[in-house]
């Protein structure tokens, strides 16, 4: 038994969908409308006290947070691997993820941005030149280190944890209407990450839950 | 050679201050002084053009994102180990890191209050609810995952990844004022990780970069 708990829009649910996808893992996906605050329902908060999204529940227990969920998906299954081989390899990989993990999507999520609307009275135009700042800056680190280890893909020739983290960022960073032409390297990575069956499956639209409104 | 570039009083530096100790690994530092923008000098953006701390020289090339240095260091030094055997231990300790790493650390480091500061107008006291805001939001996450797991640490009698991003985070809270007292079992852990000399030769006041002024 496999169950994530996520939601369409949820770009860091949306990694750990790409993740399974990759690694050929059936789950049953469970939807929490984080614009209900459905996250905070109690029967969600029962087993996710934190009230986010993802957690994913399997016969190993209640697992919480991304980038711990995605490496026991590695450990757990580990083919195809989304760590390369080599230890310093690694750890660029995980660099790459961890610059989206830690100084994009941490900021541009909705309890940050719900916080600053109501606590700092910015309104949406600062929002998305909020949101837009962290998304380039994230971006701008990223280029060059595909530049210099990028193949098919963000990291060599097959999908990497840099792919399962860049492309939910990709897709938010279009939403919000951020200009990209400064790194075409990570968007051709992206684009190629894209067309595979495990990514496009895993994409928001193609959720059941995915509300286009 | 092992040379890590860091500052007193980073938290990320702080971390893998404390990893390098605790596998009783040598390392040279480096000091940047954020304040005057120092990681910034073309110098170190030759090396790191991100222009963060902390960033790792080893044998094995440029290490950078604390998370990623961090796995890098326990696959490198396994002895003695700071995730635990069990897959689905590893995950939480990893999801305890995570709590710091992703939900709280990014909201507060230097870049970010200085964009608060100068772009959304806030002033010392705004910036300091900010802070302390998403610290208590972490650490009220963390302290029942500390009660099911911890024990004479954050999760279990020795000290992990968990310890690794907590004890730099307490530092932290205790420099803006935060008051902890909500969060007995997360102190109780912090102090007995503190208590450690591999945490103490790690803390900001004790490096040679500090300045108490």
């Amino acid at each position: 038994m496999m169950r994530l708990h996520g939601y369409w829009r949820s770009t860091a649910s949306y990694r750990v969908r790409i993740a399974l996808n990759l690694k050929g893992v059936a789950d049953e996906h469970v939807s929490h409308d984080l614009r209900l605050a459905a996250q905070r329902d109690p029967d969600y908060l029962a087993l996710q006290p934190q009230g986010l999204v993802p957690m994913l529940e399997s016969s190993e227990g209640t697992m919480i947070q991304s980038p711990a969920i995605l490496e026991w998906v590695e450990e757990t299954f580990p083919d195809p691997p989304l760590l390369p081989e080599g230890r310093g390899d690694r750890a660029m990989v995980r660099a790459m993820a961890a610059i989206i993990g830690c100084d994009v999507h941490p900021l541009n999520n909705l309890r940050v941005l719900n916080s600053l609307r109501h606590d700092c009275g910015m309104d949406q135009a600062a929002v998305n030149a909020w949101i837009a700042r962290w998304i380039v800056a994230g971006f701008g680190a990223l280029e060059p280190l595909i530049q210099q280890h990028g193949g098919a893909f963000a990291f060599g020739d097959s999908p990497t944890m840099a792919d399962v983290y860049i492309v939910p960022q990709v897709y938010s960073a279009e939403r919000f209407g951020v200009g990209l032409s400064p790194f075409p390297r990570l968007i051709a990575a992206a684009a190629a990450a894209r067309a595979l069956p495990a990514f496009a499956a895993a994409d928001p639209a193609a959720q059941p839950d995915a509300d286009p409104s």
